[in-house]
């Protein structure tokens, strides 16, 4: 890749000055934001990222979801809008860029357009969708699928760990609740959707590139298993007459890491990030382990091949170890593939850039997993130093971002068929 | 094994309404007991249990460590005398049976000689041992160690937890704390020591045998083993860029087993019974794991072997998944061996009952742990109910009880050159 100096057509100065500027709203010590989703702070960001929307002449607008909208009147304004969007608001103990530089990153694209006099073909809107992150009432996406009618009964009246109501944080954010119904996009009425994300993982800083071309959010299939076998003195008790019940999730957890690196050059990836031990005492035969299978993969099929694979493999410690076991199902999303088409109006456009960009799956979701259900959509990913998120110590460049920016900027003008 | 009704000389069914009576004090639920070391129940307890050793014509008192011994005068006073003990203080939620039987029996035993008119050459001893279970202020076998003057500084500083001391409880239950050394037995007056004990583990109960003879209490390996690796998002860190202390714990863990079974005919038994997850949640990569590796075998040689491979596995594991790791040696223990001369008579009494006991190991602590120090000891095991103890599940029958008192009265008889 050159490392020479790009002379980008976007304001990386304004950027990079935005991008710190919204940092300090919510700051926790140096580098670290707190802004949850409808806090004072979420809305003290939606304010400033309002009145940046107004200096780059967008029409802007709150909608009832507390999502922030700003717009570039396209010349045939009834022709399927592109969406280009991402979040402001953070984890508790959350970063800089995530979610932040896919909004200020939009705004810029589509500043930069207004001040080149180009008109896009279509409208084109900026949303800094509210809530993605989803911990503060435990269910994200909101604003994502609000708009488009993909809520489930109840949301309004999640609580968060002070009890208060969804509907009332909505209230007290400046949103009518009782009116979501007008916040809703029409069917047909979104043609695309793009979205510039830092990537949360360490592929591409290990790879040293500084952006990529996402494949697909590949959807986890979420597992609770549970191990049952019989306590014993740890003293007391042969090793042949045991039925340890952890003895099998160590089986499990390997035979777990086997099947994700079966095929090296798949992105399949298989974990478990939670483990219990009961009674957990030094000197007794484990009865009972109940841990967590995250599994993922772009290719549905393969998934299917390990997960089918794993349940065998349950089966087979069980048998071994004289256990019980239970499979429970928490979560099973599919992958949502990019469509080819944008993916390489990407490619394309960063080869212009003197850029081969990779393609790399996201294991995360974005808000691009909702629009993904009623529209084609693509996604940058920046590189993010160590591959760490969702911590102050978050980092990508500016120099990264703001070549990220100038690639969705190419891109938003090649799909508004306004860059030729 | 022979299964038709044997002619005791001790008397069955005292022995079983003894066993019956003292389960009503500290009585939990049908089958519970719960008498902490010191506790009122405990007090209640030693109280009952003197009154039958004063029915049962022994010399009578409570020392200054609680504990109740009762004496049998020997030809010789003089003589080293032999020992015969266990305990009545329980676990919190514990059985009728641990230590109960061998305080019980050793008394039936010694009733038993009395009415045959028997005088033993050195005089006998039966001793209910304050705080063998150690859960009451987290260091057991308090007056067996007690009496042979190996307390160590501190320990009557000790609180539970609701902060009384063992000093103070000590004092609550009769005791002067202040007056402890003159409750220590003289070097050489303790010529041999004897404990009826239930099992707690399995092996006799799968065997179908009712009485065993202990070869050694193993002493235990106890570590703490910490991984460190590197978190991550599990949907987003490739499986070749992981760091998961959780799969290095996994490899661990099997090691562990495969080890303690490498020998399929030794006692070696290899267990983690604790572990924690950090940051444990399903959806990213286990940074750190910490769990404990408790291993134990009658040859200290082979535990050696074993310890030194185990510690070999940790430093693979940490080297193929990139984890650093620490190894804390919480206890290192030796194996303490019954004496061969003692197992010899309990062997050859048990062919005089139709029994042909086998020998096994003990795994769990008993107060002839801290006995084997200063002299030659033996353990008779009576078949444990599925191997369930420290639990009110915890069930022996009457009958292999009063088979195991029979061959402990015989073995005493013997042990006092009194038997012929």
């Amino acid at each position: 890749m050159s490392m020479q100096a790009r002379t980008l057509t976007i304001n990386q100065e304004r950027l990079q000055k935005r991008i710190q500027d919204l940092s300090r709203i919510g700051r926790i010590g140096e580098t670290g934001v707190c802004r949850l989703a409808l806090s004072p702070e979420d809305r003290a960001g939606v304010e400033q990222v309002r009145l940046w929307m107004d200096e780059a002449g967008l029409q802007t607008r709150m909608d009832d979801f507390g999502n922030l909208i700003g717009r570039l009147e396209g010349r045939n304004p009834d022709a399927p809008l592109l969406m280009v969007g991402s979040h402001i608001d953070s984890q508790p103990y959350g970063g800089r860029y995530d979610g932040a530089i896919g909004v200020l990153g939009g705004l810029e694209a589509l500043q930069t357009m207004k001040e080149q006099g180009i008109v896009p073909e279509q409208s084109v809107e900026v949303v800094a969708f509210c809530d993605e992150e989803g911990c503060r009432f435990q269910k994200g996406l909101f604003g994502s699928r609000g708009i488009l009618g993909r809520l489930e009964p109840g949301e309004l009246e999640r609580t968060d760990k002070n009890g208060v109501s969804r509907r009332q944080a909505l209230l007290e954010f400046g949103c009518d609740p009782d009116r979501l119904e007008a916040s809703v996009y029409p069917e047909g009425s979104i043609g695309a959707y793009l979205e510039l994300h830092i990537e949360q993982g360490p592929v591409l800083d290990r790879a040293g590139e500084p952006v990529g071309i996402v494949s697909a959010i590949s959807g986890p299939l979420w597992w609770t298993v549970e191990l049952t076998g019989f306590a014993g003195h740890a003293g007391s008790v042969p090793m042949n007459m045991r039925q340890d019940a952890l003895l099998g999730a160590a089986k499990v957890i390997m035979a777990l890491n086997e099947l994700a690196r079966l095929d090296p050059a798949a992105p399949t990836v298989g974990t478990v990030g939670h483990l219990e031990v009961f009674p957990d005492s030094r000197n007794i035969i484990p009865e009972r382990v109940r841990f967590t299978v995250d599994l993922r993969d772009v290719d549905q099929e393969r998934r299917n091949e390990r997960e089918q694979a794993l349940r065998e493999a349950i089966e087979l410690a069980a048998m071994e170890g004289g256990l019980t076991y239970t499979i429970t199902e928490d979560t099973n999303s599919d992958p949502r593939y990019c469509a080819p088409w944008i993916k390489d109006i990407i490619r394309e456009e960063g080869r212009v850039l003197g850029i081969e960009a990779r393609e790399l799956m996201s294991g995360p979701f974005h808000d691009a997993l909702a629009l993904s259900y009623v529209c084609d959509y693509g996604m940058i990913f920046v590189r993010c130093k160590d591959g760490i998120s969702h911590n102050p110590a978050e980092f990508s460049s500016f120099e990264d971002v703001a070549l990220g920016t100038e690639l969705l900027y190419k891109t938003v003008l090649r799909m508004t068929a306004a860059g030729k």
